[in-house]
């Protein structure tokens, strides 16, 4: 089978150097680059080059961002051939577009690398839902943002010494917004619930990161028997679905609690299953690039997803509802003191939460808010 | 497609019940159940009349024992049907044999069910060895020992009043030596570690329980911060491999040592993909009942899993190897004291602790072993 890498760096060398290194049957023959990068026979600065090879039946597209992949994905889905992404931001995007573009030019579309690294979720809440409906699904999708949670509380660090050396360690970005303020957790939820559910998960979720987590937070649960994870969720019920990322609380022994470093977990709960829990490295050039020459590999071997995004759920938020702690200068009107600074609100939905954050922000921007007791 | 189920006890009726529910275009056209049991007009009591049921393609046992299921299952694989089962010891004893028979036959045999309940893991075994050497596969497979341990420690109560509770639950069986002195756990660990290496790993491997353990073992271990668990464990390397079912002493916050209930966790280490863990639901018809319909239908999708045991791989226990705790009568020579009544004995092979273990039995009957500090 011949393949096409759009872009070759640290994932499109992964991927390459995995399928050239082992007799899987698939051959890498056109590699998309940039003009002044094109140290190889197989690479060429111009797309047509790729889409009118007919030998080509697969596209891996390890480029990242919005444009072009997200026309580079649909052009190669219209001309009749199949992709594999690891893009959590296109695909979050730009999902329900694909999906029916591969459905019309009978091609398929896996991504399996777009959540949790080397972690088989997504292909697992597609063999969950051959039987059972899914009531949730969610976890720690993150490995940056537990990768920080973790160090600061098990060696009693600062929220901003721990970035550092994450970013000495190359598992947080320069900018690291994307991760510490929830958007790549967003985005994985929008994708897990669309697959789960199959309706077109929205991406303005309420969304909470840890930007503002300190040791002194930290030390506060710890003391009353509490840790506290980056968690992205979505449920649905009766016709109507909700999702949200935002810090929570958890008790000590909760298994989300004692996930280390920059590991992920993700779960679903399903009517006959049960829950079923995946563990593993969320990022990373080897786990991400596994997870794409699987996706590769499940296509060789006849898989071919194919996603209907038609259920017509109801974006109902108030199905996400919990008990908040508030840290912060001001406190709201009606909320109770749980610990000195520290605001008890109870039964806010995930979106009143992310409105009561914003408001109080504006008179103290280092204000931190975490569910407490999350329900739903 | 047209399938049979060998026994129509808890597990076969569950099967029945998710296949009859849904539309997934498989039907249940015959069963085999006891001549007192006819109860229903698919049911015959004659094995030939499957055999010889040309449309019958999938032959699904949920009979359990090692015969007549060792038979049934082998003459379906010779007749050109391929087989579903959860049935742990009989795969364990023969998983070899029915390999063998079925690429003979051109039939294929499908034992996710047989290890981890509702948990994808075989499946992902065999998905990961696509692309990497499996270095290690192990973990929590025994759910009903997983509850006891779990409830002794967060409740501080006995073995035998947790035993109790546990048969009232339908969680352990009247005699439920298979669970606590690891035989179950064994069985999954050979056929895990046979999948996973590629070779027939005897079931002859040092295997101990936990009917000894007691509420004095726990108190002593959480005083020091330490927890325990029943794992199952198998390590490859050079050509050599070790296998070994034992309780082991785990830190507060290893994954392992906050999984509750009858929960199970597995995992795998991989060349690329690093460690990947599954949590879930080890045990109960639903999840049991669950695997089997996902082997069905991965089998209506088209895949095929065959197993290659031929790797030879030489058994050397000394892979295995690490500092044993004993809480005795009897302090074998050359052991340090760790606590009052306990010995701590350095660098053993799990078989070596087996033989000590079983030399200080004869002398104090009451005697536990724990591995501490787990290699290899």
């Amino acid at each position: 089978m011949k393949v096409a890498l759009l872009g070759h760096g640290v994932v499109g060398r992964g991927v390459d150097q995995i399928l050239s290194s082992r007799d899987l049957g698939v051959e890498v023959t056109r590699i998309l680059e940039l003009p002044g990068r094109l140290d190889d026979g197989r690479m060429t600065s111009d797309y047509e080059d790729i889409l009118g090879d007919g030998q080509i039946e697969l596209v891996v597209e390890c480029m990242g961002g919005l444009e072009p992949a997200h026309g580079y994905i649909l052009s190669a889905l219209a001309a009749g051939k199949s992709v594999v992404t690891s893009n959590k931001a296109v695909v979050a995007a730009y999902l329900d577009e694909f999906a029916s573009q591969a459905r019309f030019s009978r091609a398929s579309l896996l991504i399996e690398a777009t959540c949790g690294g080397g972690v088989p979720w997504i292909a697992s809440i597609e063999k969950a839902r051959r039987i059972d409906r899914i009531s949730s699904i969610g976890g720690i999708m993150n490995g940056t943002t537990n990768f920080i949670v973790d160090a600061m509380e098990r060696e009693g660090a600062e929220f901003a010494d721990v970035l550092a050396r994450a970013q000495e360690l190359g598992y947080a970005e320069r900018d690291p917004s994307a991760d510490i303020d929830g958007i790549d957790v967003r985005n994985k939820t929008a994708i897990a619930a669309s697959v789960a559910f199959g309706c077109a998960c929205r991406t303005d979720i309420p969304t909470s990161g840890i930007r503002n987590l300190t040791k002194a937070d930290l030390d506060l649960l710890a003391s009353r028997g509490l840790s506290l994870r980056l968690l992205g969720r979505a449920v649905q019920e009766g016709g109507r679905f909700a999702a949200s990322v935002e810090p929570v609380v958890l008790g000590h022994r909760a298994l989300e609690a004692n996930v280390p470093g920059n590991f992920n977990l993700l779960s679903l709960v399903g009517e006959t299953v049960g829950e079923l829990g995946f563990y593993g490295q969320g990022a990373g050039s080897l786990p991400t690039g596994n997870a794409m020459v699987q996706d590769i590999l499940d296509f060789r071997d006849g898989r071919r997803p194919s996603y209907d995004l038609s259920a017509d759920l109801a974006y109902d938020p108030g199905l996400l509802r919990g008990d908040y702690l508030l840290r912060s200068g001001l406190a709201p009107e009606g909320s109770e003191e749980w610990a000195p600074g520290v605001s008890l609100l109870r039964g806010l939905s995930a979106e009143e939460a992310r409105a009561t954050l914003d408001r109080v922000l504006g008179a103290d921007p280092t204000s931190f808010m975490a569910v407490l007791d999350a329900r739903g």
